[in-house]
């Protein structure tokens, strides 16, 4: 295993194609705008190169490099362009494709050439020995205009075992043209760690090219894969923040540069970058548009989250005893998760997690296992809903629960208009300090006005209200096979400008479901401000 | 590389434990009955055995093993049973958890014991030799009873890295006493192959014992992880269905076993099982209350998807350029995406999939894409609604979209009484045929009252939509940071008896996002009925 400790130079290149290949992800579609702030996040982070797409391919990717130079600071990043080499017969000085990665202006240029001998006469219909002039053509152009050249090998495992000598040859031809760095790319993603380590190895010997490594992780193993042409002595390995790519997705960028920092004693990342990882995984996720997968490594909300009560009770003997790295270097942290399969300890530890002693009272821990495990019978989860499982653990320590207000009854109307437009009006009837208040609001949809009927209700006795906002809403339906008919939860996250709180509601339909949900965010934001509860 | 081909005797176990370590995931809560289900899939699947959970340690197991044994009649497994080595200072035959394990009923149990010297002082808080007799006195009795007996020496490999001699001792104290297979757990899964690779080597000179590797993904190598065991000389893995587990999970069946079949050329399944993999892995996660995890490798509905244009025109020469493995093998299918990343070649082909005869019409193919992207922009996503790209697509080919009726306006009321019950009231008043129609129905749910509605709306004209039934319903809202004014998504998937479709709809709120997906549902199935349009 390499141990040696590269700094942050130029001797190891991490390589993110989030921008390029990780946009082929199915249901990921991204703006210019949502381009630059990944582009920000990725530099923070501190990779080395960003690979922000095809220039004159895609109108989209050619506003982002010229946006993006304009925009953009770059403190640790080199933005790169990608395109194709030369087309079968031209001239690479006069290809418009290859002009429009000049005209992006970005400093490095990654052209991808094919490296699989059938490819080249099926897919691009030309001679193997055009290719390698289009690969020596076009780099050497490149080259002369000043440009830094990286050069993807597509298809390469594939091709090499079909043709080896022909796909080394794709690689030298592009090193003596000038390509800095020549990536193996498994671009179908059959491979596995023991053949990447030994064909890596081979070409590095047989070629002398720096190599770089692209694995697509349609075997489960792109990581690892990663992993094995750095042990055979690749020194370039691209990935994508969160492994978005086609298919199965590509090399996932952070637990490779996690395993390379803390477990190969390597410094790949600026000082204190590995430490905003989380939270870097997290707003990349939030600006494709996809939820943030909760059990990825290093960054999951579930990578350190603990359940199991034989675990849970080890746990409080040595947390170390139970985790592979401490989750504050990844900026993850751990957490105790209340379930029916936990047992009393992890209830006592979640207690003192959030404040609550439960002391010494085993009975009524035992209320609160029972309880929980009632709840989740019929649908509800507290592991994603802290305020909620609070407000059950307050309610059971103090005998009974404290509210705020009382709900007697509400109504919502959703009217689709002959003109097309909706409209949504909600009635909330409660009492609060001994009065009834009735209300009335509108809103963009049927939830959006109980809450605005909520707040107009309570508003007036309850100030604190106002700083309150809703910041996620998230919809589950949990049976799905029945269509319409299901269990709806819902789970809201509630913000008060000092921090975030989430709460759940079951029902048998998503209204019903949203009210419980914003009754316990409503409930817990008054506790959090100290309120007294006064039903 | 091992490229022996094991018939599927006992030479090598294919070890499945979703029962009782999958079931400690985040989120996963199963119930007997979800337990017995899914013991089904995976005897069908063909794993050689199923560890069900830990018989004493929690009722739900033990039930689970009562009637598994009466109510399974099992083709390929064994049922395993899961518990602890006896308690310090005792006597495994008087132990209770012990006797637990034999009152199973199991022909196999899995004993964990303690392999790192650290975990024995402070977890156990037994001395070293004290855990070695542990072993011993446990393995012993339940080979006198006649019980097949495999031994997991949790936290196996941070023990080895601690105490090589002490880990090694636990190995050959195991296999001593009548283990007949040790299995090497990376319980914190901290792990990376070359390690364990290494790790299992050694072990296997120094001890001879027959060896089984468990690994955790928690460095997202649990896959590479266990075929790096196997490549060592390990001949037995324990793995969980779609990789469910504590924290970020467990190695991943589906790939590892595809990876043994189709990379390592072994044989480790009954014939014909791997081409139900996909299936199975789908219907495990219907049981488990998950949604499939559309990038999985091999099985995720986007293992074998395509996007990219620069992919869709090659794959029109010869899909097995762009693929490692034909997706039938593992029963599933390969997809061209729509999508505005797709050019030209992408439209064509999905129309031609879709039976939609685009023909050379390149201005028509135009006007599609066009129309995709504009419709993707407002949210819309075409990749999962098959149904509505293919009333679009005709709607554009045939110049007009027919309908089978036209909407005039709808009503959705839903009212929380005082005694806490709920009702859900829809009108919707259409044209069809010339006719203007009113209807109101109730349901459980907004959503429902409106499908009832519309259904009493429509079916004395279109007796066919009797056979019509809602079979999942998804909502997903776009814009995670706004709260309830975000845009919501629903996805409908409809049935008629003879298949499914599935159909998209977008708005400001909940309820007239289903609205749209509700008509496209309808349309669809009338088109698929036959039925000629007459708007």
């Amino acid at each position: 295993m390499t141990t040696m400790a590269n700094a942050t130079d130029d001797g190891f290149h991490v390589f993110d194609t989030t921008l390029r290949d990780g946009a082929q992800r199915e249901g990921i579609n991204l703006t210019v705008a949502d381009k630059l702030t990944i582009a920000r996040h990725l530099d923070t982070f501190g990779v080395g190169y960003i690979e922000g797409g095809w220039p004159g391919a895609n109108p989209r990717d050619t506003e982002f490099f010229a946006r993006a130079q304009q925009e953009i600071a770059f403190e640790n990043a080199q933005l790169v362009a990608f395109g194709a080499t030369r087309r079968a017969g031209g001239d690479a000085a006069d290809d418009p494709q290859v002009k429009a990665l000049l005209l992006s202006g970005a400093p490095v240029i990654t052209l991808v050439a094919k490296a699989h001998d059938r490819h080249v006469e099926l897919a691009l219909r030309t001679t193997l020995e055009e290719n390698l002039e289009m690969v020596r053509d076009t780099v050497s152009h490149l080259r002369e205009q000043g440009r830094r050249v990286f050069v993807d090998c597509e298809h390469f495992f594939d091709g090499y075992r079909a043709n080896a000598e022909y796909a080394k040859s794709v690689v030298r031809t592009a090193a003596e043209a000038g390509a800095e760095v020549v990536v193996l790319c498994d671009t179908n993603g059959g491979m596995l760690p023991a053949q990447v380590q030994a064909v890596v190895s081979t070409v590095l010997a047989d070629t002398g090219a720096r190599l770089g490594i692209h694995a697509q992780d349609d075997t489960g193993c792109a990581v690892a894969n990663t992993l094995a042409a750095v042990d055979a002595g690749a020194t370039h390995v691209q990935c994508t923040a969160n492994g978005y790519g086609e298919r199965v997705g590509n090399a996932n960028l952070f637990p490779v540069v996690a395993a390379l920092e803390l477990k190969y004693g390597m410094r790949v990342l600026p000082d204190g970058a590995l430490a905003e990882m989380t939270r870097i995984s997290h707003a990349i996720a939030e600006v494709v548009n996809l939820t943030p997968s909760t059990h990825q490594p290093y960054v999951g909300v579930s990578a350190f989250a603990h359940k199991a009560g034989l675990h849970a009770s080890a746990i409080k003997v040595d947390p170390d005893l139970y985790q592979h790295i401490d989750p504050e270097l990844v900026g993850n942290t751990m957490r105790m998760l209340v379930s029916d399969m936990a047992g009393r300890a992890s209830i006592e530890l979640k207690g003192k997690e959030l404040g609550v002693d439960l002391g010494d009272d085993r009975a009524l821990v035992g209320r609160v296992v029972a309880r929980v495990k009632e709840r989740e019978l019929q649908g509800y989860t507290y592991e994603a809903a802290d305020a909620s499982f609070e407000l059950l653990l307050r309610g059971e320590a103090e005998g009974r629960t404290r509210r705020y207000f009382r709900t007697e009854s509400w109504r919502a109307i959703v009217e689709d208009r002959p003109d097309g437009t909706h409209a949504n009006e909600a009635t909330v009837k409660l009492w609060a300090k001994g009065e009834r208040i009735v209300a009335t609001a509108e809103g963009n949809g049927p939830v959006n006005a109980l809450d605005r009927a909520l707040r107009v209700a309570l508003e007036r006795i309850y100030p604190q209200l106002a700083k309150l906002e809703l910041v996620d809403y998230k919809v589950r339906i949990l049976e799905g096979r029945t269509g319409t008919e299901s269990t709806t939860r819902v789970l809201i996250t509630t913000g008060d400008g000092s921090g975030d709180w989430a709460t759940v509601g079951v029902a048998e339909n998503v209204i019903a479901a949203s009210w419980q949900a914003l009754e316990d965010a409503y409930t817990y934001g008054l506790l959090r401000a100290g309120v007294e509860p006064t039903e």
